[in-house]
């Protein structure tokens, strides 16, 4: 293994961390709040080990895709284990797990959260928590790519290990272009959801650090209400905002080359818009009777359908108390997730739109097992690497399931609440039900348990393999052959 | 598609299951019930309807995997739809679709039942309903296979619709005499389990109806209280008999034949064996407090696990009512299931064992794209073809999971009602949590979701693809080419 490159980019993202964290640094000038002390000296240190550690460029600079999944696999957990570190100096939040807990639930837009009373955190912290949404988002390690040119051709590997999505396209011919382009996509929408926030009235610490949380899909609030007291044009516009991150940039970047019939062409955009559609018209008609007229259930249902979907985990009311049915439609959702590379969790909608046409195919092939079969999608041959990838994919989310589950079941809580928490987690959305609902949180689970809900956040953003391959002992083995 | 061939056999089918009906004529009779008359009518009919619409042999016998899957979805709707008459005849079950419910729960070896009061119901049809899981277990046509010579070559194609797991094997050349060998260790085995329970103090009828239930892995049982009322020596007997069943019949037959180094050289039984053992532990060891000593908890934990991975589905005690830790291992459990090539569901050891190496596999192909890889199952290399089969399987599994928890949801039960629903009837175990525990039953749900059950029972028992093809439009379609 090339391990001077691993080291290199991994002080990098530790140095474009410790930028990132002169931020919340400027905040507590604003706010005149003493915990911006215990900021400043991390982001210091960071940065000064970051970009003293990396001052020489490796020697070696290619790499292969083992030294891909490591790099982004030990990226995020060096990014959680530092991001931790303010919570716990400024003792906002008193358990080093649970600031680990906060961070992870962070930077992979979890939004998942510990904390009994959200606005007891100063406004520093509230802001630091709200922008690893942001930075976890798009990803470290595509900031990395669009601003750095040195990791070469080989530096695809990166790139297809933390973005999310059953196969990876480069938009321009060149990697740091494709994620220069994503970056500023990204940002523009940021800017249009913050200036609407304001004009719709919310005041403006808000409206930045909601809009990260939207933007990143991720669901921290700085309410203990979550976005309730906000106006409904507030609300309304969140709705909105949460659907369109949750569809894959590439789309966006279609139509802003012109290319307007390709983005509507494209199956997996539809059948998103198709379920959200579906989910919000089936629980608008299952809660009616719960709310004083069609209007306000419409409303809660878009919301809570958007939210969920894209794996935001926003909400303005609790679904807990909502009938069965609307539940089991939220719990699917938080199992489809949004479109591949956007900024959501879950399966993602076109690994599910193929599972459905592998049964179909499976159908086929056992009928007539001597005809070719192909599988087609937005018009093209899908090729039987991906179609088998997305198979694997599902069976080893499954198995990884299956053990979460059973491990956070010895916190003898019920089967609802451990079924939920470790799906709420592992498809990167926030709240689960009963005891993990949307007025709920997950401070009552063991330290193992936390652990465990942890690394399913990891597993969940990174799309599973960069977290096993920095667990996996055959990695770190000598090897025998160059690869 | 050969229709005659898918005729001629629906015929024989027909009149096998007429055939078997005289056995609780023959019941009736002895204990004097009225009930006998309606069974004497449906089996004579049958039996002259199969019989004369079967005399002449089709011309063309063979035919291709399509009408294997094709004459096997159909064998078992029209086992159901018949086997239903008796109980609405005798109007003991007065509604059409909970007969329907009822008798797919018996052939599947599922268990649920609709019953609120099983005591009601005269012997005749207890032994009936207990009789179905002991033809199902094996399977109708299989049986068909051992005695009529007619259908040549093409029959492994019957053979492999119809028996549980990844890949069938032939135990000897020829299908029919593999086919008769499984019968007969079935019956064997069948009969000295009668014995031993009569030996252990249960009155005849009990002793062959519930050994019926434990051959087949159903679980229907002929007391409400279930199993509880039995001596202690009964219920051990029912452990361990239950856990036999869950064993591949291939394996016995490799022990008549005296390869008893190759019997213990099998993975699959290896784990099975670990699996019970590990969670046996766990559960004895999480409900001991419930208990007034440790031997009770054994005997409790060992026999529910025992009753649920084989997907029996019996219960000696109400495990609704054990703690959170101990009920998710049992739900985790009821989707392992047995092992292939047995009458137990759930997707089996083998697909398991199977998907932990898929696992490791994918992660060394992430690590390492250019080696090669390949997979091992009891030291013979696993196709590739076999490996794709697994992970299809898998996603279709858990796609049709989706869809039917969906459906079920529509009844607007809770959460845990909803999924162990459909977990128990699609995994062909018989209880499940909350409202359909193992002291409920399944009269509380809506004729859809009855009916999505029942599919859902015949789509775990034959394994999804016969299911599938007799309602997937393009089986039916005329064929432009021949296959």
């Amino acid at each position: 293994m090339n391990h001077s490159i691993v080291r290199f980019i991994l002080l990098k993202v530790l140095a474009i961390e410790g930028a990132c964290m002169m931020l919340p640094v400027l905040v507590s000038l604003i706010y005149k709040e003493p915990q911006g002390i215990p900021y400043l000296i991390v982001a210091v240190c960071a940065v000064a080990v970051g970009l003293i550690g990396s001052r020489k460029m490796p020697e070696k600079t290619s790499f292969y895709s083992k030294e891909g999944l490591i790099i982004v696999g030990l990226s995020w957990v060096l990014l959680t284990i530092v991001g931790a570190l303010p919570f716990c100096i400024t003792r906002e939040i008193p358990s080093y797990i649970d600031c680990i807990f906060e961070t992870a639930s962070g930077f992979t837009t979890t939004g998942s959260t510990i904390l009994t009373d959200v606005e007891a955190l100063s406004h520093t912290s509230l802001f630091w928590r709200s922008f690893t949404h942001w930075i976890g988002g798009m990803g470290v390690l595509v900031f990395l790519l669009a601003i750095l040119p040195m990791v070469g051709g080989s530096s695809i590997n990166i790139m297809k290990a933390e973005s999310p999505g059953p196969s990876v396209g480069k938009l321009v011919p060149k990697i740091r272009q494709t994620a220069g382009i994503l970056y500023k996509i990204y940002l523009g929408m940021t800017i249009i959801e913050i200036i609407l926030l304001k004009i719709f009235g919310m005041p403006t610490f808000d409206a930045i650090t909601l809009t990260f949380g939207t933007a990143g899909t991720g669901g921290f609030g700085v309410l203990n209400a979550g976005i309730a007291p906000y106006p409904l044009a507030c609300q309304i516009t969140i709705t909105i905002f949460m659907f369109l991150f949750g569809v894959n940039f590439s789309l966006y970047y279609l139509l802003l080359i012109g290319k307007v019939r390709d983005f509507f062409k494209s199956e997996e955009l539809r059948w998103y818009f198709l379920i959200v559609v579906g989910a919000t018209a089936l629980i608008t008609w299952n809660i009616a009777p719960m709310f004083e007229n069609i209007g306000t259930a419409l409303h809660q249902a878009s919301f809570h359908v958007s939210s969920i979907i894209t794996t935001t985990g926003y909400s303005i009311g609790n679904f807990e108390l909502w009938p069965g049915l609307s539940k089991t439609i939220l719990v699917v959702l938080m199992f489809i997730g949004a479109c591949a590379g956007s900024t959501g969790g879950g399966l993602k909608v076109s690994r599910i739109v193929l599972s459905f046409k592998i049964l179909k195919n499976e159908v086929r092939k056992m009928l007539y097992p001597n005809r070719v079969k192909i599988i087609k999608m937005d018009g093209h041959v899908v090729p039987n690497d991906t179609i088998n990838g997305i198979k694997a994919y599902v069976v080893i989310f499954f198995i990884l399931y299956a053990i979460s589950f059973i491990i956070v079941s010895f916190d003898n809580n019920d089967f609802t609440t451990n079924f939920t928490a470790v799906a709420t987690t592992i498809n990167n959305i926030g709240p689960g039900l009963s005891k993990v609902g949307p007025v709920e949180n997950f401070s009552q689970f063991s330290i193992v348990s936390k652990l465990v809900l942890t690394m399913d956040m990891l597993i969940g953003r990174l799309e599973i393999f960069p977290m096993l391959a920095i667990f996996a002992p055959m990695a770190w083995r000598k090897n025998k052959f160059a690869n």
